[in-house]
């Protein structure tokens, strides 16, 4: 491990009206709820505070990232940084089951198997018929996306493979050249980005929940390898910002949404 | 004067927080005030009411401009699109009067002198000095820009040249390319375009306020060249959307501003 060479920030977004609904959401592209829209200026005002500043974001095609980053950009006075959007950044999509109520979902399917796709790393719900509203191809946004790389459903491993597309491409080059960057995006895809920056195992990410408008800052070595801050919290290598204890607290929130 | 070939939908910001406090403004980055961010909000409905979309979106690197976009954009359902942000689209600069109150650079300067910096084509105000606040090779928004582009002042013609890079190196071949574009920009910067579209004198465009907070859409042909529309308000080729004697009324009252 190399001394520390650059900071990357990651933001999930705050909470949408579906995680209030406790429906699936995945690629559906609901807003932030009134709670979520104040995380996001929490976020950005915690960033603020700290004095960090950014060079360029990325973020994803879906309202609840992108209102979450121009929080984020208001409240640290950057809104005139570059800003890329890419539908690799995405949350997970949850083939037929978006849109469904979770609580009906299990009903309908039995609990085991609902958690079989919430918490497998590699096991996608059923594939979503191409006549969907919620398939990616009939969707104007997706229109300059090659078809075949389009998902009809994904699991956490089909996910993480096409963000790290975005993160080899663009994002670590994008570092690598010395720019500050923000990424504000799901709880899925940062899964996959932390699983890969901390060597995280398949069988423990599926249980790490990270929350939502808190930023996660990594220091990472002339190599892109986390260097441990002292305040990271396990089995991260990079720290929360905030109220430590409030932040666990939330963590373990989250964790139990599901149950 | 070839057939309907492209769309092209330009915004002025709303009224800024200077612009009620009669500074000059140019390249300080002020925010909308209350009644600009409710003008922001308007045109992003009235595109949206009349049917209007985009697949990318120009503006500049000043936030007025920027959150008059953000709020098209969230009118209109398209936070997904790309945006690219320039430089060259930002305000005309004002040189060492940015910042000064109009009145008071009246009783300095003679209203001779003041009138002839606000409306002659090619003369501008005087110089900033490199320790100016104001300069923006002290802003690091710029940093990536050659140094012998960045403005101690401008007038219309300098600012038209600078804009016109951008028109004809990256707005023109995205037209071309099918792209349905929206630009979100300031005063004197759509003036540079609209006198570049319509063939509008040097005379003629200093005395042309284009009102903020008003789509204002051109139908081109091929090559670019405008096709007049029905609606159209002379000596502009493109139509304004919305109640056509309230945005008269508008275009007066910028007029009189000066006065």
């Amino acid at each position: 491990m190399g001394e520390k060479a650059y900071t990357l920030v990651l933001v999930r977004h705050g909470e949408s009206t579906w995680n209030d609904e406790n429906r699936f959401t995945g690629w559906a592209d609901v807003p932030l709820s009134e709670a979520g829209k104040k995380e996001a200026v929490a976020s950005g005002k915690e960033l603020a505070a700290q004095g960090y500043t950014f060079d360029l974001a990325y973020t994803s095609l879906l309202k609840r990232a992108i209102n979450t980053l121009w929080s984020v950009l208001e409240e640290t006075d950057l809104m005139w940084i570059p800003v890329k959007r890419s539908w690799r950044l995405n949350e997970r999509h949850y083939g037929a089951l978006q849109g469904l109520n979770k609580q009906q979902t299990v009903e309908k399917h039995g609990k085991e198997q609902v958690l079989v796709w919430r918490r497998s790393y590699d096991i996608p719900p059923p594939e979503l018929d191409e006549a969907s509203e919620h398939y990616p191809g009939n969707d104007p946004r997706y229109k300059d996306v090659e078809k075949a790389l389009l998902p009809k459903t994904e699991s956490l491993k089909t996910t993480e493979a096409r963000f790290l597309v975005e993160w080899e491409q663009n994002i670590v080059p994008d570092i690598k050249s010395g720019k500050k960057v923000l990424i504000v995006a799901h709880g899925n895809t940062l899964r996959a980005l932390v699983k890969h920056l901390d060597g995280i195992s398949e069988n423990e990410i599926t249980g790490l929940n990270i929350p939502t408008g808190v930023p996660l800052v990594y220091d990472l070595d002339a190599d892109l390898r986390p260097v441990p801050h002292k305040d990271a919290m396990a089995p991260l290598q990079g720290r929360y910002l905030g109220d430590q204890e409030a932040i666990k607290g939330r963590i373990l929130g989250v964790a139990n949404q599901t149950k």
